[in-house]
């Protein structure tokens, strides 16, 4: 056995292109809209991108090809965190190639944007890329986390690009690596390299969105797999009714993905990091809030439950932050020599007690006793805590147990309480994406060989009106630059496409907010179930909750 | 949203019948077969099992129902753990049972065997069936782990049935939940009561399998869920090509499950707690057993890799069973208060190395130090190690990176190691059924009402040949007391099925070892993806690998 029926059976797949597409390259004329400004700092952004800024927002329709006819040899790279879908760009840009001139060349530089500095690269074929088709993953060339950034970088990749004859390279990444995109088409169009670049918006932590991006491709995938897995959860918490399972999904910073896990299962809790910010409640107001479900649901006699916790829940908590602060200060330089030699933890207990503030102590307290060990003795090279290691999900179920037992103690919580818990991240990352996944990506990477034809550079491949089947969907690209804004970045200004947080004023939200009280305390479980790719439109093609509701 | 869009498709799914239960219950004859004998302490058994051993095995064939006449009012409970497709032994037994007589009644007792005894229980309807049609858990009537095994609840169950008109009960469980369906069946049989017992088979783990039960319902879909997450996480490792998985799988003590997603997804290690027992090997041979793979793979450059762990796998480490069993000695009574007044952990350690014998000490002391502590610190109600909390894939890792540590010092190791972990269990528990659980339970349930409208009692229900496709499957009976023996159990001799573990000789695990050397230093994962109910029958409609191997 070497690969699965189900990977057999994928292979047959054809992905569907916006109808505007599905006419042949021949067929595929632009229509260029007004000039674009960037979201903010239109004038710092203006000076930082001379070349690129200002351009206008572009459309494909049905009509006859005006692109002038050349060779055409592109490079592509996937950089950052896996998504589903990646495989599926890289198929689309190379069918477009070969499907405009059999002697186009498709490059994949391997390893992530390492591999564009280090010239390691394979030329793809028809019989490599037909292993790829509508499969998850990115080991078709593998990605990396490296940052294409500098000016010596730069000069390689421009020296990496003429050594190929490259007149294109395309960026298939999140907003970070996007950003870089830009600068880098900028560098490519100041040095007069003749290289363009184009970008295409991945991420399953569904951050890299806006008024033109509405949707990072893999966010559909992934949490339609985290959900297969809550929903599975809550099914057998509502057998055994004797578990409150405690859940962290991956996703950074932003909660978009715990939020459009909870819109498909409907679970009892599900914080949003966002939320917590605005209202700048604290961990012991969080726990209260989760043992206030767990108690009425208890006088019901449910003692079981299922809270969906965002990966990135204790960088929002104010509190919390400040602890952390303090904490990698308390401990910077020769002091952590000082505090390693102490002889016990009591006396460890003494110097932190001595070297935080008064309020940051109190937080420290309340902690429980293993998150309190990890914060002093788990930390990075550097010294500093390492807050992506934190195990929230075992922090919140420590505290809303101790919050119980007071209020047992008291005499309004008479059930039981007992936790289990679980952290879904690497298990959505590489699924085989989902119909929505394996067309939109197709799309996006189909699209930027026409952006690249008709001689664009620093765009992003812009796929819209994706919430509608793809036969409607409606192709193009939009500059870089007109996302972008200026924020502080280590210290500095710098010029950045703009992150999406979970908007509390957006419609996702506010239907979660519309409802989560019910279902804190009632059973409305949803059971997803695994993605399904044959069989009913309404079970194989639709995509997110998240989406849906915005485009209402 | 109430329901999932999957759950709706699901409700139409029409599971499919062994081929000579398709002619309507009026076309169902019966054929006997010889009289049977328990595969091992036959006089015992039978000196225990007057009224119910040696009866034949039984086969239903096409041709005139020949079963007398008469209302039929059968209940029924879910034993146990979750295991998908517990639903569909239901809607079979309703379906066969209104199909026979619309007056017939079937009653769920709910919470599992405690329902019974307490009498709480719900009418089944068409309406309330249809909303568990095909659909994963147990929450149709919930489920428990209380054991129906004494004279004096065998007394009240008898009231129960009377008072209700039972002329059946249907219990659905694994090996322990149908030892005590024999004794209630020979219980029944003896006083008189008129009361038939059938059991079904049922359990996740596997371990409920012999020469007359070729699988267990809910293997197939737990492993099969899994081994999607196992794929997943295989093709993420080989995308960032920098983390090696520890991943732990539920399936209590036997290792079929963990084997069964070794076949799926051919990772670098599975460690199987039956081989590990035979071999008598101790912990440190186990990571470095494991340590080679990550060593011969980082001298490819390959610093990553997946090692699936079974959930038992320490009771089948000698040298652990023996520390466990000394901790608990050495703790008992009034020691646990002694130990804890130790002012440190310092002393504690002194505690314990003067209280284990030398070998058990060496064991502990190589233990990592959140492993030592969770002996000591985390124990039950009864002061004994929790030996299902132990966290085997962090165990296996931190020795693992020992192990690595010296052979670094010592110049043969030159790799990265860095690891992450998971532990896949209620995951798969509750998914909607495969097709093949979805089809296998219904005719179970279906079979099961045969056996009980043609007067046997003692019967599990057996469905057969279920490695062809279904309309070759045979449908029957098999006195429970044909899978006996007498074992030791909290030291009484007691008839017992017999638990299935992973037999060494055996294809399954054969085929595996003759692999697993190229698995262990090569990448041949394999990626089965997302269980699917539609779409080509190779991909939706085949069971294991495990009984694919054995069957051939």
């Amino acid at each position: 056995m070497n690969i699965s029926s189900l990977q057999e059976a994928r292979y047959a797949y054809v992905p569907k292109l916006p109808g505007m597409l599905r006419n042949g390259i021949s067929e595929i004329c632009v229509k260029e809209g007004a000039a674009t400004g960037s979201v903010a700092d239109q004038e710092k952004i203006k000076a930082l991108f001379p070349m690129t800024y200002g351009k206008p927002e572009v459309t494909f329709e049905k009509g006859q090809n005006t692109a002038a006819a050349k060779k055409q040899v592109i490079g592509v790279i996937l950089s950052g965190g896996q998504a589903p879908g990646g495989h599926n760009v890289i198929c689309g840009l190379y069918d477009a190639l070969k499907a405009s001139d059999k002697n186009n060349v498709l490059l994949g530089f391997k390893g992530g944007p390492s591999g564009l500095i280090e010239d390691d690269f394979i030329e793809f074929d028809d019989a490599y890329i037909n292993a790829y088709r509508n499969t998850g993953g990115f080991d078709i060339i593998g990605s990396g986390r490296t940052k294409l950034e500098t000016e010596e970088q730069f000069q390689v990749v421009t020296e990496v690009a003429k050594k190929h004859g490259l007149n294109a390279i395309v960026i298939i990444g999140g907003d970070d690596s996007n950003t870089n995109a830009a600068v880098l088409a900028e560098y490519m169009a100041a040095h007069g390299t003749g290289v363009q670049v184009i970008g295409c918006p991945k991420t399953i932590d569904g951050d890299l969105k806006n008024d033109d991006i509405e949707a990072s491709f893999g966010f559909d995938t992934a949490t339609k797999t985290y959900s297969e897995l809550i929903g599975n959860i809550e099914r057998d918490a509502n057998s055994a009714k004797k578990y409150w399972h405690f859940v962290k999904v991956m996703g950074r910073s932003a909660s978009h993905v715990a939020l459009e896990c909870a819109l498909k299962t409907q679970p009892n809790i599900c914080l949003i990091g966002e939320e917590i910010a605005a209202k700048e409640m604290s961990l012991s107001q969080i726990a209260g809030y989760i043992a206030d479900s767990v108690e009425k649901r208890a006088a019901d006699g449910n003692n079981f439950g299922v809270a969906i916790i965002p990966e990135g829940i204790v960088e929002f908590v104010p509190e919390f932050g400040r602890l952390i602060r303090e904490i990698n200060d308390l401990l910077a330089g020769e002091n952590t020599e000082k505090f390693n030699a102490l002889p016990d933890w009591t006396a460890k207990c003494e110097f932190i007690r001595n070297g935080l503030t008064e309020n940051s102590f109190k937080v420290f307290e309340v902690l429980p006793f293993a998150i309190q060990q990890q914060l002093f003795l788990e930390r990075d090279p550097h010294g500093n805590v390492q807050v992506s290691l934190i195990e929230s999900e075992k922090l919140f179920s420590e505290m809303v147990k101790a919050e119980l037992a007071k209020r047992k103690a008291a005499g309004t919580y008479k059930g039981k309480f007992s936790a289990q818990h679980h952290f879904f991240g690497y298990e959505g990352r590489c699924a085989f994406p989902s119909n929505f996944d394996a067309d939109y990506c197709y799309a996006l990477g189909y699209n930027a060989f026409m952006l690249i034809q008709y001689g664009y550079t620093g765009y992003l491949s812009k796929i819209s009106n994706i919430s509608k089947p793809a036969d409607q969907w409606i192709a193009g690209g939009m500059p870089i630059t007109k996302m972008m804004n200026m924020e502080r970045r280590n210290g500095k200004d710098k010029p950045v496409i703009r992150k999406a947080l979970v908007e509390l004023d957006g419609k996702p939200f506010t239907y979660f907010a519309a409802n989560r009280d019910k279902w804190a305390v009632e059973t409305c479980y949803v059971f997803p179930g695994a993605i399904q790719y044959y069989g009913p439109a309404s079970v194989c093609d639709i995509t997110t909750e998240t989406l849906k509701l915005e485009k209402m």
